[in-house]
């Protein structure tokens, strides 16, 4: 967003807390994995970095679904062959950094945001660079592009009727390791996203670039089994033993890492208005944060910012308008994003092992293989087009109904292929491509 | 709450930002008016101040409904001639704090928390009294009875997996009044809270003491009426004349009024958990902000204080079993009455005015004759019960769905009093006492 400020000629500035991450040799295998799809790479594009970023990303085509007993089973995302994209956060950010310096954008590193006066327009910064110091910036337009626990947020909490939730799930993640192989290579199949689905909680694997795979354990804090449970070495292997066998051998760091690797919790953010005063404006995490199971936290940021220089086309730098349009434009579907990805929670830990669910994805891929341009799945709509997600939550509502029909049938699992499917499909009107 | 605990040997201290209201002249008919009903007698009996509060309240047996014409028609709270009890919220603060005075608790006024260190019990404050200087106090158990806006539960948004929204609605509110009569007297009905319902919006009236009454206007920040159209004193005159013609030849300062009283927002505040590190605790609106719509803040409040005194009789100070007891009991009650006090809105502004409701609450004040064991309107229970919050509002929603299907028969405007009233009371189970 801020190269592209300062592409289209204003001067842009930059403050982050943290120093420049650049500086700081990552290791790939620790840092968080993030799923490039469409709607991030259509921001990539308009920002002409996508040929760039693809050269560090491992597309995903589908889920690989890994039974209790270590059978696994994949499920591609679509017929068409369509795939996520696993990308390393710290790599990316990186990249962005690179080419946001080179368009002229003003880096300042070690700031800490402390206060942020929205009616003029005025932020106050501790620096922690050599001495520590206090800077004092004044702006036309402040953009809160930081984070779930935004500071031009916190800012705005305090103004009068500025609405305000942050909910955190009762889950909590834990990030572990599946190396490479000793003799160099990807110890499962790359190409896909694993789930260790096991109904109350679930293991991932992403694959990154050097041929490791960043897990996430995601359980509940409280409760049997929990992480609350998992406090000793013994207690960790004995579970992974038992609940993702095939898993463990390939993970030979797995009590260290879990012992070693922080517990974090999981927060989803919803707030509005997102602007004040007409001089401040929030984007991504800050305004919106998702839960991470639909992978979309990113893509919906980027969508955020793709959405704000469209109306910057249409507006020029009159904020009185690009401003209440970009609030009002992305609220509902910031909210339906939120409502998805808290939904998908139960499905990847819980459905996808579950036969009717295949059932049901067979059946809807059936639908959209004869009639494309008027069944499109919901995941497909939310993560393999640029339809707004309020679009796509309703259309998947529509389409949920459905199914839910379909699958009623005493005798769906024997004759869902000689189904009535242009039936099916009569009452919804045509997506536009 | 405080002075309970000095009677029962505890150390106490209460610090205040604002300074001793004791001291300061209160205008009765300017200072908000609350609602006492029966959870909140019975707090004040348990505390011994319940006849000195009964002193200074004026009873309402039940709504008195202004039509746009200005014709009445009265809506007694029960048959059994039930009341709330209108009290000026100053007045109440005084009593409490001369009575906590007495009993030992220590009162530092003036005392603004600029931080509290839940872990290690350390609340820090700057006292603003004559010169600027900060103090800092470490307890046992801190007790963050401090509002809305609590600098307590700050503190405990910065903690992990705390659970918070705030909500603001779009409607707002503005006191206004009507003085006694020139000779003296109540201007209206004196044991009534006066309503004068208009679909989107209401004005309110509460007596006191001094023969004055306190109105607030519930209207929309934003639309068409709304106080944004209100801007000026001749938009307001219309207005009133045109919606509630009755009232304003009582109003003799309207405009006035309307010009320099403060127009305010309504917030709904939630959150969990309620305590942290066993040794701090939110009580009241700090915990549970609600909309004023059912009259139950304070009550709610008072509420709170009645179980946490209960739980300290069953464990004495041993308070990590008495806070997370606290918080998991009160918790739903919290919820219940929250989503109860933003329903009843919609009951008041729209509903009671309504043909249909008047004659439902007609078979349901038959039922509870008839049956006074087995039906009790849902007003009722919350406001002359003390059931808990969460049971009265599911006995609500069954009570509700029993009525709903007796309201959908065709001619139930004739034939209501030839119901078989013992059929419908006959799938639930008999109240408690």
């Amino acid at each position: 967003m801020l190269f592209l400020l300062a592409r289209k000629g204003f001067s842009v500035s930059l403050y982050e807390q943290r120093s420049d991450i650049r500086k700081i040799k990552i290791r790939e295998g620790r840092s968080i994995n993030l799923a490039v799809s469409t709607r991030g790479w259509t921001a990539l594009e308009l920002l002409g970095i996508d040929e760039l970023v693809r050269e560090h990303v491992v597309p995903m085509r589908g889920r690989m679904v890994h039974s209790p007993e270590g059978d696994t089973s994949f499920q591609p995302y679509s017929a068409e062959g369509d795939a996520i994209f696993s990308v390393s956060r710290g790599r990316l950010n990186q990249l962005l950094l690179d080419i946001a310096e080179k368009c002229g954008v003003k880096l300042c590193f070690s700031h800490k945001c402390t206060y942020v006066d929205l009616k003029h327009g005025i932020a106050y910064f501790t620096v922690a660079a050599e001495e520590l110091s206090e800077v004092t910036i004044e702006a036309d337009l402040i953009i809160g592009a930081d984070g779930a626990f935004s500071a031009v947020r916190k800012a705005m909490q305090r103004t009068d009727r500025f609405n305000f939730s942050q909910y955190y799930i009762d889950w909590g993640y834990k990030e572990l390791t599946i190396p490479p192989t000793p003799s160099g290579e990807w110890a499962l199949e790359p190409n896909a996203l694993h789930i260790w689905p096991r109904g109350n909680y679930m293991l991932i694997a992403l694959p990154n670039l050097d041929k490791s795979f960043t897990c996430t354990l995601f359980l509940g804090f409280e409760g049997d089994p929990s992480f609350e449970k998992l406090s000793k070495p013994e207690a960790v292997h004995a579970f992974f033993t038992t609940t993702f066998p095939d898993a463990v051998p390939l993970m030979p760091n797995l009590q260290e890492e879990f012992m070693e690797n922080p517990t974090s919790s999981l927060v989803s953010i919803s707030c509005y208005p997102w602007t004040r005063y007409n001089r401040s404006a929030l984007v991504g995490d800050a305004s919106h944060a998702v839960v991470p199971f639909y992978g979309q936290g990113m893509n919906a940021g980027f969508e955020d910012v793709r959405v704000f220089m469209e109306l910057i086309e249409q507006w020029g730098a009159d904020w009185s308008k690009v401003l209440p349009a970009y609030e009002q434009l992305r609220k509902p579907d910031a909210d339906a994003i939120q409502e998805l990805a808290m939904a998908n929670f139960v499905e990847m830990r819980d459905s996808v092992a579950d036969e009717e669910f295949v059932l049901r994805k067979k059946i809807e891929a059936e639908l959209h293989r004869r009639y494309p341009r008027h069944w499109l799945p919901l995941y497909s709509m939310v993560t393999f087009s640029n339809m707004r997600y309020s679009d796509a939550q309703e259309r998947g509502r529509q389409q949920a109904r459905i199914m839910d029909e379909v699958m009623a049938r005493p005798d769906i699992a024997q004759s869902w292929q000689e189904l009535d499917y242009e039936a099916l499909v009569k009452g919804l009107p045509e997506l536009k491509s």
